[in-house]
C-alpha cells in the first residue's frame, strides 16, 4: 500500500527539524500540542489512505460530465466529499471565532499533503473553498461573512477563484468582466471567466466565486480591479436563488480530472448580483494578500503528487526482477530486483531528495506564515513576513519544476509498464504538469523572486535568509555534517548573497530589464540554495538523531545520503548560473521573433 | 500551417553544413545529385503535410481496437497506408537490388524526420518494417528473403521487432521463448512477447516478426538467445497459412496511440513456425548490428516530436496577446504578442536550440554511416564507423530527454490551453515520454557510452571525435564566429576528453563500477558537448552564409543566436559534470533500498 507521504518524515520536520511545538507557547495555538498535532494527523492520513486514494483512479478516468448545462461529478467523489468536508480541513489553521480550530499552519500543511497526495482533485473543491472564504473573512462585511463565508468553512458549499479571463490569462490588469453598481447595494455583474475550477458540480447546494471585475468607470488596468462575491445561488429571505452563473464550456484537462475546469458566464441574462468584498479598486491587493498561501497550497501539491509517485517507484524497484550486476557472471543465476541497479537507485535517490527537500520547505515556509500572523513579538512577525514573502516563489516553482522532474523518473522506473495507463505515474505525471502554471507561471515566479521579493526590505530579506542559513550551517557542523557539504552551502549562500546585490545595482542604475534577463535562472540558483539549505538542516538533525542510538537508523542515514546527493550534484550549479545572470548573454533578448 | 519540420534547416544542413553531396562521389550514390535529393524531400514533404499530419489528431483520440482476437486500426490510418508505403521510404536508403533507391541515410534520415513529425506512430508502421526487412536482408537465406523480405521492403506486408518478454524487460539475456528444431527446416516456436508495436493491425495481409527465442539445449544467458522470423501468416506453396500467433492483450499506451503495443503468443496451438536467421545463438549479435540505425531512428522521433510542437509553440506566441511589457506604462494600451515577453522568448529559443542542435546531430550521424557503409577507403570506413557508434547513444537519448524538455516548454508557452487537450503539445509531450524508455532507456544508453563506445578502438573513438570538433573549431574562428563560443567548445572537449581518460583508467585498474557510477551525469557531458559541437559547425556556417549577402539574414542570425545561447548556458555545465564524474560521490551507491 501506497504511503502516499511517509509519516515518519513528516513527525522529523514537525518535532525535530523544525520545533513547531514551541508554537504551542503563543496564545494562538496555547491549546495545542503533540497530541492534538498527532490526532489530527491520524485522522487526515487515514482519510486520504482509505477514502481519498481508492478514488483517484476512476475519478482520473471518468471526469465530470456536463450535460444540459450543469456538472455532474463521480459518484465516487460524491461519497468523498462528506467525509472530507467533515475533517474541516478547509478552516483548520483559522480562529475559533470563525468555527477554525487554530491549528498552525506548519501543522495542516503537512496533514493536506496526504490529501494531496491521495486524489488531488478531490481536495481541490476543499483548498479552493479554504482560499475563497479566507477573502471572505479578511474583507468581507460581516453580513456577506454570515451569509456566505460560514457555508463555505463549514463544508456546505465550496468556493472558487474566477480571475482569469478568456482574452487576458495570467494578464489580470486585462480583466473585463463589468460590475454596475445597483440600488440593493450589489453589483451587476456581466462577463466571461476560463479555467475555474470547481466552477461547477453537483456536491453542495451552492457555490461562492469569487470574481475579479471592473466597476464601471474604474481606471484601466490592474488599479481598477475589484473583488467580488459572485454566488451561483444568492440568499434571498434566506432562501436560495438562482443568480445567473452559467457554464459556458468544459477544458478537457490532462491531469487533475476530477476536478471540472470550466468556463462561467456572469449575468447573460443580466440577473447576477455581485457583492464588493474589500474596497473598490484594490481586488487586486485583497487577492494577493491571500497568494502566498494559495502558492503553498500549489507547492504542497507539487511535493504530494512527486511524493506519491516516489513511492510507487520504490516499492516498484524493490519487486520487479530485471537483469543482474556486473559482477553476476552466472547467466542463469536469477535476476535482481532492479533497485540493486546503481542508476536505478540514482533515479529514486534524486526523488526522494525533491520531494523530502520540497517537504521541508513547505512545511518551514508555513512555519514563518504562523509567525508572521501570530508570534507576540513585532519584529519576529516582520521577519517572518519577509522570509515567508522571500521564500514563497521557490515553493511554489520548485515542487512544480522538479517535482516534475521527479514524476518523469518515476515513470521511467516503471520501464514500458510506466508508459501504459495501467500503470499510475503516468496520471500522476499528467497532474504534475498544471503545478508550472497556474498560480502564476514558473516565469512569474522568477520575476516575482527577483524583481521584487529578493530586494524586498532594502536587502532585509535576503539578509534575514542569509542569516537562518548561516544558523543551520553552524547546527550542522556543530552536529558531525560532513564539512564539504556545510561549507558548499555556506559558499552558495555567499554567491547567492553577491550576484543578488549584483543584480538589484543593475535594477537600481535604472536597467530592469537587463535585471530580469535572467530571471529564470535566477530563480533556479535561488531555489537550489534554499532546498539544499533544507537538506543540510535535515542532514544536522538525522545526524544528531543517529548518534542518539540505533533507533530509526536507516531513516537517519537516508537523509544525510538525500542530503550528500542534493548538495554533491545540485549546489555546484549555483556558481556556474551566477555567472550566467551576470555574463552579458541576452541570446533571447536579442532574437526577433522572425529568427527564431 | 505547422510546417513540422523548417524546409531551410534541412537545406541548411545538406548542403552548407555537411555537404551531403559530395557522398553523390562514391559509386554507391553516384546516380543522386541534389535534383533527385530535393525531389524527394518534396515528396516526403507533402505527404506528411497533406495526408500524415492531418491523420494525427485522430488517431491519437481513437487508437486501434482489439476485438475478436484481433486488432483493427483507425481508419484514417488505413487511408495512409498505402500512401506512404508507395513512398518507398523502408527501403530507399537500401541497395537497388533490393529493390532500394539507393539514397544516402543522411537524406532518409531528414525526410523521414517530417513523417515522423506529422504522425509519428503512422511512419512507425513504415520504420519497424523497414528495420525487420533490414534484418532479413542483412543475415536470412536467400529463400527466406524472397519469401519475406520483398514483401517487407514492397510495403505489402509490415514488420515488428520482437523482442521483449513480460518477466525480462530490458534483460534480453533472459529471454525465454523456446524454438525447437522441426523436420523441415524451420522451428517450432514457443512462448510470450510483450510491447510489440505494431504487433497486430488489418493494413497489410501479413507481419513478419522478427524474434528473439532460445534454441532447445542453448546455453544460459545472452549467449544462446537466437534470431528468427515468425510471421503471422507463413508462405506455403504460394499460400498464406495462419502461424499460431494470436494477440494475448493490448498495452494501452500514453502516447504512440495510432500504433497498437501487444503482447503476442507464440505456438498456443503448438504450430507456430519460425525460421532461423543468421547463425545459432548469435541473434543479439545480429540485432545489434542493427541497432545504431533502430536508435538513430529514435533520435530522429525525438527531435521530429519536438520540432513539431517548438513550431506550434511559436506560432501560438506570435498570435497570443496578453499583458504588457514593463516599459509600458499606460495599461489602456493593447497587449502584446507573448512571444515579446523575454522569458517566452528564452522559451523558444531553449526548443531551437534542442530541436536545430538535435536534428544537425542526426544528420551527422547519418551521414556517418553512409561513410561507414560505402566509403571507398578503408580508414574512412573504419573511422567514420567509430564516430558513429560514439554518437548514436548521445544521438539516441539526447532528443528524448531533451526533445522531452522541449516539449514541456511548448506545452508552457500555451499557458492553461496548453494543459488542455483541445490543443496539441500535450499530444506530443506524452508521445515524446516513450523515447527516453524502448531501444535501450536513457540509463543503458549512458552504460553504452561511458562503458563501450567512449574508450572504443582504445581511444581512437574519442580521438576522432577530437580531431573533428578541433577541425569545426577551426572554420568556425575562420568564419568570424564570436571567440568566447570557440574557446568554450574547445575547452569543454579537453575537459571531457580528460575525464574519459580518468573514468577508462578507473576501469582498467578493475574498479568497473566506480567507473560507470556517474554514466548519467557523463551521457550527459558527453551530450552538451557533441551538441555544441554542432551549433558551432552551425554558427560557422551561418555566419559564413550571412556574410555572402542579405540572402536568409533572419535565418543565419537565428542561427548565430541559437548557437550562442546553446553553448553559453550549457557548455559551463560539462566542467561542473565532470567534477562530479571525478568526485567520490557514492551516495546512491551506497544507500540501501531500506534507507530509501
Amino acid at each position: 500500500m501506497n504511503p502516499l507521504v511517509r509519516d515518519r518524515d513528516v513527525a522529523f520536520l514537525l518535532y525535530e527539524v523544525l520545533d513547531v511545538l514551541s508554537l504551542t507557547r503563543l496564545p494562538f495555538f496555547g491549546d495545542h500540542g503533540r497530541d492534538t498535532f498527532d490526532q489530527f494527523l491520524a485522522t487526515t492520513r487515514r482519510l486520504a489512505r482509505e477514502v481519498l486514494y481508492p478514488g483517484y483512479r476512476p475519478m482520473d478516468e471518468a471526469p465530470p460530465r456536463f450535460e444540459r448545462g450543469a456538472v455532474a461529478v463521480h459518484p465516487v467523489m460524491k461519497a468523498i466529499y462528506p467525509r472530507l468536508a467533515a475533517l474541516g480541513m478547509a478552516n483548520a489553521p483559522r480562529p475559533a471565532e470563525v468555527g477554525g480550530q487554530q491549528f498552525p499552519l506548519a501543522v495542516t500543511t503537512l496533514a493536506s499533503s496526504y490529501l494531496m497526495a491521495a486524489n488531488l482533485s478531490a481536495y481541490a473543491y476543499v483548498g479552493l473553498t479554504a482560499g475563497a472564504a479566507h477573502l471572505l473573512e479578511a474583507f468581507a462585511s460581516e453580513e456577506l461573512k454570515a451569509l456566505y463565508m460560514r457555508p463555505l468553512y463549514d463544508g456546505r458549499w465550496t468556493g472558487t477563484m474566477a480571475l482569469t479571463e478568456p482574452h487576458a490569462g495570467s494578464s489580470l490588469a486585462d480583466v473585463r468582466t463589468r460590475a454596475t453598481p445597483a440600488s440593493g447595494g450589489h453589483y451587476e455583474i456581466r462577463g466571461s471567466k476560463i479555467f475555474i475550477s470547481g466552477g461547477d458540480h453537483d456536491l453542495t447546494d451552492n457555490i461562492v466565486h469569487m470574481a475579479l471585475a471592473r466597476i464601471d468607470g474604474a481606471p484601466a488596468g490592474i488599479k481598477g480591479v475589484s473583488l467580488f462575491c459572485v454566488p451561483k445561488m444568492r440568499v434571498e429571505r434566506g432562501d436560495l436563488v438562482p443568480n445567473d452563473v452559467s457554464v459556458a464550456g468544459v477544458i478537457h484537462k490532462i491531469g487533475w480530472r476530477g476536478l471540472p475546469s470550466l468556463a462561467l458566464s456572469f449575468g447573460e441574462r443580466g440577473d447576477c448580483r455581485g457583492w464588493l468584498v474589500g474596497e473598490p479598486h484594490r481586488g487586486i491587493r485583497s487577492m494577493f494578500q491571500m497568494m502566498n498561501e494559495a502558492r503553498l497550497m500549489i507547492g504542497v501539491n507539487g511535493v504530494a503528487t512527486a511524493s506519491v509517485a516516489y513511492h510507487e517507484a520504490r516499492a516498484y524497484a524493490e519487486s520487479r526482477p530485471q537483469g543482474r550486476l556486473p559482477a553476476a557472471k552466472d547467466p542463469a543465476s536469477p535476476q535482481v530486483p532492479i533497485v540493486e541497479h546503481p542508476d536505478v537507485r540514482r533515479m529514486l535517490l534524486r526523488q526522494k531528495a525533491i520531494v523530502e527537500g520540497g517537504l521541508a520547505l513547505l512545511a518551514r515556509a508555513a512555519l514563518y506564515a504562523d509567525l508572521a500572523a501570530y508570534s507576540q513579538d513585532e519584529a519576529e512577525r516582520a521577519r517572518a513576513e519577509l522570509l515567508l514573502g522571500l521564500l514563497t516563489p521557490v515553493a511554489k516553482s520548485f515542487p512544480a519544476e522538479r517535482g516534475y522532474e521527479a514524476n518523469v523518473l518515476a515513470l521511467q522506473v516503471h520501464g514500458g509498464y510506466g508508459y501504459s495507463s495501467e500503470y499510475l505515474p503516468e496520471a500522476w505525471l499528467r497532474d504534475q504538469k498544471l503545478n508550472s502554471i497556474h498560480e502564476g507561471t514558473t516565469g512569474i515566479q522568477g520575476l516575482d523572486l527577483l524583481g521584487r521579493k529578493a530586494v524586498a526590505g532594502g536587502g532585509a530579506a535576503i539578509a534575514a535568509l542569509d542569516e537562518e542559513i548561516r544558523r543551520t550551517a553552524t547546527r550542522a557542523a556543530g552536529a558531525g555534517v560532513d564539512a564539504d557539504l556545510v561549507a558548499a552551502v555556506v559558499q552558495g549562500t555567499g554567491d547567492v548573497l553577491a550576484v543578488t546585490a549584483h543584480l538589484g545595482a543593475r535594477g537600481l542604475a535604472g536597467d530592469v530589464e537587463g535585471m530580469l534577463l535572467h530571471s529564470a535562472d535566477y530563480l533556479e540558483l535561488f531555489s537550489i540554495l534554499v532546498v539544499a539549505w533544507q537538506h543540510l538542516a535535515m542532514a544536522a538533525c538525522a545526524t544528531a538523531g543517529a548518534s542518539r542510538g540505533d533507533h530509526d537508523a536507516a531513516f537517519y542515514r537516508g537523509k544525510v545520503l538525500g542530503a550528500a546527493y542534493f548538495i554533491r550534484t545540485e549546489v555546484p550549479r549555483i556558481a556556474q548560473l551566477c555567472a550566467l545572470c551576470r555574463s552579458g548573454e541576452d541570446s533571447y533578448a536579442r532574437i526577433r521573433p522572425d529568427e527564431l
